[in-house]
């Protein structure tokens, strides 16, 4: 009898993945389909799939989170339509920190030197006031530091600095952020 | 009693956000549904909602357009599956123009080196015969030039010249495109 | 009489667009909404369609494939959620190749260096126990080596080498994948 296939094997526990399958029922019905204004009736459903978010959070109907009970915001987070939250590991979004339209939260990757492939997942920690901007990637385990920017497009793979803009892929930095009154 | 928080203050006017979703509705149900032969059936409906449309224009019916009544269409310009026309200023695409799958025209970002993080919108152009390829992004304000192909997964971050290739994240470019008799 | 717009002219015959519209239908009515651990059924529909599939594939249900007669998997291979199988030529995914979220096989082309802008397709290869992570993508006509990686976001623009980890827009060897027990 040979060893089962290591591919084969389920990347998730049973109760998890019906956990899961009920999320998706609630946010295709009840969720995706929600007027745009209603952010207290979305800040409801995540909350009682076990979110923890802040006052005046703005998740848009078109947003996607995995897990909502690895999800943890702080007060005026913004996640835009068509952004992803891929949070197997928990996933922090700091106060005023902005995820924009198809920005992409991956939190999980497999480990491609092991024969086995494993599924591995580690927490992003997405600091106060930072902004990643529209269709940018980061990757599963990085923080990104209060302030900093992703540009468009960009994908990190490396943690982010504080008040500072990257861009590219890989991301690179590519100037400080500084602000002045409006 | 503290300054209200700029991040909280309507991005657009309330007309505007009631237009949005009216159209909304009618993408959903008859825009997105309605079979891919029937381009003047869509071209019909973006009209209605404002849209300026030139002959022969094929806008597939995976695509995502904003605000019809912020695009301005020459003459047989093809918008694929999955492009998003993310136009709250207006977006100008020239005669013989193509705009690929998932290919995003980004045409509003934030101001981050303002406190208040306003949202800042301004044109795109799109020029005569160019081509935007698949899931290639192009940034608020930018004129793309007449006859140029801004590559696969590239994003654009500076006006692209006439007749020029250009690759990358950001994009550089690469070489002029030259045209011959097929 | 001036001579018709070669953009114009269709880019697939009309019993390829009509067999592809019905397997729109059977994707979007049983495909799509299927429970994610039923991959026989998910099988079963694109073997239908003319596909060619090993054993335990798991195709799952937000995977899109373009067309179902052009594909051919070997055993044991994932194409996540999100995942486009964009194959107006024929696509191979061999045993145990893994196609991420997102992640796009796109193809085909558009030959902008001839008058015409004729849409040109050309065959994709995926070798053995190759990753294509989420996000990433592969231009049409290239070899993807047993083995190789192609990193988050990244864009494949010429053929991967074998067991080999290549990432960036356009992607560059970062270095070998090496294997060890786990």
């Amino acid at each position: 009898m040979s060893a089962p296939d290591p591919y084969l094997r389920p990347a998730f526990p049973i109760a998890d993945r019906l956990r899961r399958q009920l999320w998706g029922i609630v946010w295709t019905l009840l969720f995706r389909p929600s007027p745009r204004p209603l952010h207290a009736w979305r800040r409801m459903l995540l909350r009682l799939f076990g979110a923890s978010i802040g006052s005046n959070c703005h998740i848009y109907p078109g947003a996607r989170i995995w897990a909502p009970w690895n999800l943890t915001c702080g007060e005026v987070v913004a996640v835009a339509d068509g952004a992803i939250i891929y949070n197997p590991s928990r996933i922090y979004l700091g106060s005023h920190s902005t995820i924009s339209q198809e920005a992409y939260l991956c939190g999980a990757t497999h480990n491609y030197e092991d024969l086995d492939f494993a599924l591995t997942s580690a927490e992003i920690y997405i600091g106060e006031e930072a902004w990643i901007c529209a269709r940018a990637t980061v990757q599963s385990g990085l923080r990104v530091g209060p302030g900093a920017v992703l540009a468009l497009g960009s994908v990190a793979t490396r943690d982010l600095e504080p008040w500072t803009v990257y861009a590219g892929v890989p991301a690179r930095k590519i100037k400080q952020r500084t602000r002045r009154e409006s």
